[in-house]
């Protein structure tokens, strides 16, 4: 199953998201708390199905995770990493190889399809920000002094999408530089590809009796899945050999 | 001793450049293709210095690694990858794990310093186009069907630089999308770091006995230096674990 | 007097401001719709002062404009023209004598100083943004479909300024056509001499005896006062040439 | 007739070009130095056929224009304004009247068809960035101390054109900016609708009984055809106002 269904308004994590108990008593309340994009992955955990969410929806809960792993289904998200923030994942790596400060990170998203007037809604936004705003201060060590993401319903742009991208760079003595990126892209042709890659490894690791969070298919992701206790891998080459790693190791079998 | 004068001409490689012998009789022939940096690399090779070529210049021929070996001191090179070329083994591989097949990719360079200046020298400027180019089919696995890097003296850019580049993608079922970068950059700034840096580093692999070609120093170059039989590495991620590799090493000792 | 302070909260024209009588018993009250800015103008003609408004700030009302008038003051505003707004009054003519349609204008504005910080207050962003709205659908002679207008305040670029611009274009046989402006500008730099220059000719329209709005000063603005009955004049070249006439008239005297 | 043909090389005044009798005795000799593009000016005259010259290729010679004038035939050249130099003509002018000191532009282009290919040619590259060239000294005022102009031929882009602009700018008290363009557009739909309106302009000035250069359709051309003793005009705005005049005076008659 995978979760394909547009941003839903930012959701703050509750008790009732705690333990299975408690969720399955607030499914039966019809606890407001509950989201769609958490119905979802409950049933896939029933049906014993297999769980991808696509969408910055909050979904992966604690009570949903001991479910997962109760009824041995692999499950990943959150959130496909398809543009702007694939390229943050990529330079600011780099940036942090060759000691470059990013001082600021100013990025404007336009884009005309129904998922950018979904996401003209302050509450979805919300979601959709949070979830794109947390991957450079992982990555780079730091806090980034400002980092800003907006996202715009722009009609004329239609199906496609245009991510612009100003980076404010602190180089050797102080002195400053400016990189900017201007991404013409379209959202549903880098997300395709994802999906059906993601199908494919989901159904390796349900065969292989893999069960609970999929770290190595954290590339696939803008906020990969991870427990409490730990970071999430942003880094996309870190990333990528998580999945070749695991890869190896299911060749290996 | 470190290299960093201006981009001389091009230089094929020939038979004088093979053999220590050959190469010597041609110094006392004043053979016009033994370049200045090659002369400045078999100096140092006498002194016992380690050397560093931090321009595009031809210095790493066959009879120059045979003497470093020889003499036992550390070398790299070649040409610092400071700007737009960092950038092209950032993205590269990037796009090579989301398979976004690069059908072009054009970049342009503008810098009114000295070094502009030189490489408005048609001869200079084939040296360092020829080192810009080979990076991305490396990377990627393919003949990119139309790479151009063009670099023009502008001087109302001063000692800053402007690197303008235009990639274009091609995505799921053929569809197009085009990336353009704008590096507001300094030549001067991003490469001076790297040249500190490289200083302490041959200076640790002089101590530690270290000789020829230090591959592990891949990732400060554009063209790394590598034997006739293998590939060099390009990408910044792989270069950057060839040095923590090497380091760790180090420390373990 | 030249009015240079930050941009105050949108204010809807009320009758306090339609009647001299009526705007001076507001006086009286503190009617809290009489702003900052009107009572600045409010003193610059008690005191047969020119009067300049540089700020978006609503500042000419009917009340007012009657007193200047009557106290033979001349007048002009508002919200100087400087960077963003002065390049679509420069291009938006052009397209429309190429007959380029455009179909959607989406501008983007990120400055660090307190101006910028001042606009990241919604009540006054609006007064901003209404103001550098309106001057496209007023040359083109339609209404464009999507144009927007964000402001941010962004630290990092400090004094300086960043306009970034996408247009689209409709052209011939509706083949669509993109072009992106990247203005990397500084506000005070280019509103500087505009002050200057309104001094100057201003003090020159006193001493001819003209009064109330000045008319050959629109292009110094975004927003050129207008009385109602008339459309403001937007187009550049069009605000040149009643400058160069008013000139040439004063030259001829 | 409309000459749209691919640019030639590049062709220097020569006595040939002269006088009438000079130009025909050189057509009977095969002179090398008459190119196609007169020829085609040539044959229209002597038909009494209005011409057009779209093209950057020189047609425009003293002999030709006597021959126009003698046989009343309306002529109008030369290279279609359709892009980037479009631009040029319309920034030029805006930062004239703002007292911005264009310090240098920079311009390039890459275009992937077949009008791409013919330019890669170094000596019709030539006849084209000469044209480009002349636009902004004339219309500034002062020589730009930088202005460049590149023409590429780059495959992936195809029937479509992408033309990146960087211009320097000194303002007020010698502060620096820069204003970087992007336009994704299509040569051929911005040159068509031109073409059909010189059509049309051309057939009006014929029935109208004018001939020689018709100055009022100086909007259409990067080098508008002039006079030796006059100044061509090549502010978009100035060349729209000399149509208009001449519009009004035949609606008069």
């Amino acid at each position: 199953m995978v979760n394909l269904a547009s941003t839903e308004k930012f959701c703050e994590l509750a008790d009732v998201h705690r333990t299975i108990e408690g969720f399955e008593s607030g499914l039966d309340n019809n606890d407001a708390r509950i989201s769609p994009a958490m119905k979802f992955l409950y049933v896939a955990c029933k049906l014993g199905m297999s769980h991808c969410n696509f969408t910055p929806s909050r979904s992966m809960v604690p009570a949903l995770l001991q479910l997962a792993e109760q009824c041995g289904v692999p499950i990943a998200g959150e959130d496909g990493k398809t543009g702007q923030t694939l390229l943050k994942t990529v330079l600011a790596p780099a940036f942090a190889i060759r000691e470059l400060k990013v001082e600021g990170w100013f990025s404007t998203n336009i884009l005309g399809n129904n998922d950018g007037l979904v996401l003209n809604d302050p509450a979805s936004n919300k979601t959709k920000v949070l979830s794109k705003q947390s991957v450079l201060d992982d990555i780079l060590g730091y806090e980034v002094e400002d980092h800003q993401v907006h996202i715009h319903y722009y009609r004329p742009r239609g199906d496609a999408k245009e991510a612009w991208d100003n980076i404010d760079l602190i180089g050797f003595l102080g002195e400053r530089m400016q990189l900017k990126l201007d991404f013409l892209c379209k959202d549903s042709i880098l997300a395709a590809p994802l999906v059906l890659d993601l199908v494919r490894l989901l159904d390796l690791a349900h065969r292989r009796g893999d069960r609970g969070i999929q770290k190595q298919l954290s590339l696939f992701f803008k906020s990969p899945y991870h427990v409490a206790s730990e970071r999430p891998v942003h880094d996309l080459f870190k990333q990528h050999q998580l999945l070749q790693s695991w890869a190896a190791g299911a060749a290996a079998r």
